[in-house]
């Protein structure tokens, strides 16, 4: 297989593009095509200020380092969940993290839950019972009001997330398979800014994942391969597999059933015009942050029942 | 595993509505459910004439057993598609449905494509070049044409087909992969009368394909095992495989995915409120069925290439 753009030897065949692309012209090609996601979905102008949640992992390394290669004032934001899991998980992570930034003089912000609130992610949804022995739903919830939180003091206009195109069919596919309204007309690359949450993108939306992971070793970002330990068996990666043989038997599956969908959405033919941003919202009484009852936001309460729990 | 109703021992045991039922209480169940299907989805009153498309399948042969134990005045119709297959398919499938229906007496009407047009199912294919090599977009273009015409000729109000949970969710999975507004917003278990055109309904929707073939089996119905040769490896059949992996995982999954689809039309939170009945139709001027555009219908047109081409 040869490079489309130069004929020299390709480094990764894009079967739904019908192109492949040799290591130089693809590392080329990324930036490009983000640059021009980022453009198509009002993502971001050149002027606001972007922090980019940093978990170690190939795809928000890779955005970072896309983003900064673009021009873009990107900031780092590392949240320490404390997780262990055999691996040394959450420490590895913060490690390669930490030198990234250093590597390229990037501006990374860390915060460390346990730190910050007394208990790691584990050890809150042991004592909070929340998520059936699974600290994901915890953990989501605590890295959705830290990101909030440091973007709102921190004076951020956007949250960049590395989402990239599995994750979001995945996503799609669980909220299809149970048509959540709610989730349903609210997923999509931007989620608006609203109350003093940050506005939230996902420039990598459109990029398999194993096009991420040539890109992360192509640029020799040092990556932590591991998964968390605690997504092993999850929902997720089940509708991620079940999408990954769809892809196999048809290639261009995934891609076809994201893009179709935010198509559809942009449309007006399918799906009721619902406001998809955050409107209706209550500051909580406790942090502050928009959260959509009145009285304590969804993490307050949390850390409440938690301070009670373990009195 | 014992029957819910009497505890003698249970022919099956269905997970997704935690119940197991003996072969006798299964019996009584299916048309029970089935006659609270109908009036859910407000399909047919008592005094309706309903035209049961009958293939000799299970599903079929089971939905007019049903309809007529539960009282209305269901005729089969069959259609002599000429369908070999190296199992004399269509002849065979023509045998059990003649013998099902004399043997209850019942009203059957058969119409064979070959003596109606001059050219059976596959070679109005081949001829037509219609469907990449698979007769199946010709088959479901003649077969709703031609039931639409029976019904039409014959005074019957209601069309009933017995496509099953299995065949439903199939059908939503492939259009929701490539998120098609037109036929998202059309499928349903009843598709309204319009210009000429019988009510469609689907009772057996809500029955997974193993609950039917229980059903046949159960009631000692005769019918054929063998699909349509022609089905084998289809894309509909790929869905099917892949809904049965999510729903061995996590029973349930397929009935959850299409009544959840059914009730987010319902609610009218997600799907915009498009008239899923067939207005705007013209008559066609070869043969007066109503069709979306001016001029000849889609099988009409059909009709003509083939006998140019085959001049």
């Amino acid at each position: 297989m040869k490079c489309k753009k130069c004929g020299e030897k390709a480094l990764l065949n894009m079967r739904h593009h019908n192109m492949a692309l040799c290591k130089e012209h693809f590392i080329e090609w990324v930036p490009e095509q983000t640059a021009r996601f980022i453009k198509k979905y009002w993502m971001f102008g050149p002027d606001e200020k972007v922090l980019v949640a940093v978990s170690g992992g190939k795809d928000s390394l890779s955005l970072w380092d896309i983003l900064v290669r673009l021009g873009y004032q990107a900031d780092g934001l590392y949240l320490g969940l404390g997780i262990d899991g055999g691996i040394n998980y959450s420490h590895e992570s913060q490690r390669l993290t930490e030198k990234f930034a250093q590597e390229r003089n990037l501006r990374l912000h860390v915060v460390d839950i346990e730190k910050e609130y007394g208990y790691s992610i584990p050890v809150l949804a042991e004592i909070s019972h929340r998520g059936h022995g699974r600290p994901c739903a915890v953990c989501g919830l605590a890295k959705r009001h830290e990101m909030n939180r440091i973007a709102r003091d921190l004076g951020y206009d956007v949250l960049a997330t590395g989402h990239n195109l599995d994750d979001e069919a995945a996503v799609l596919f669980g909220n299809t398979l149970q048509w959540y309204p709610e989730y349903l007309l609210r997923q999509g690359p931007v989620l608006d800014a609203a109350d003093g949450l940050a506005r939230k993108v996902k420039p990598l939306c459109r990029f398999y994942e194993r096009e991420m992971t040539a890109y992360a070793l192509a640029r020799g970002i040092e990556y932590i391969y591991e998964e968390c330990p605690f997504a092993e068996g999850s929902q997720q990666i089940f509708y991620k597999e079940s999408l990954n043989q769809l892809e196999n038997a048809r290639p261009g599956t995934k891609l076809t059933f994201y893009l179709k969908f935010l198509e559809a959405k942009r449309s007006g033919e399918l799906f009721v015009a619902k406001d998809a941003d955050r409107k209706g919202l209550h500051a909580c009484t406790q942090c502050g942050q928009a959260t959509s009852a009145p009285g304590l936001c969804s993490f307050c309460r949390m850390l409440e029942k938690v301070k009670l729990d373990s009195q």
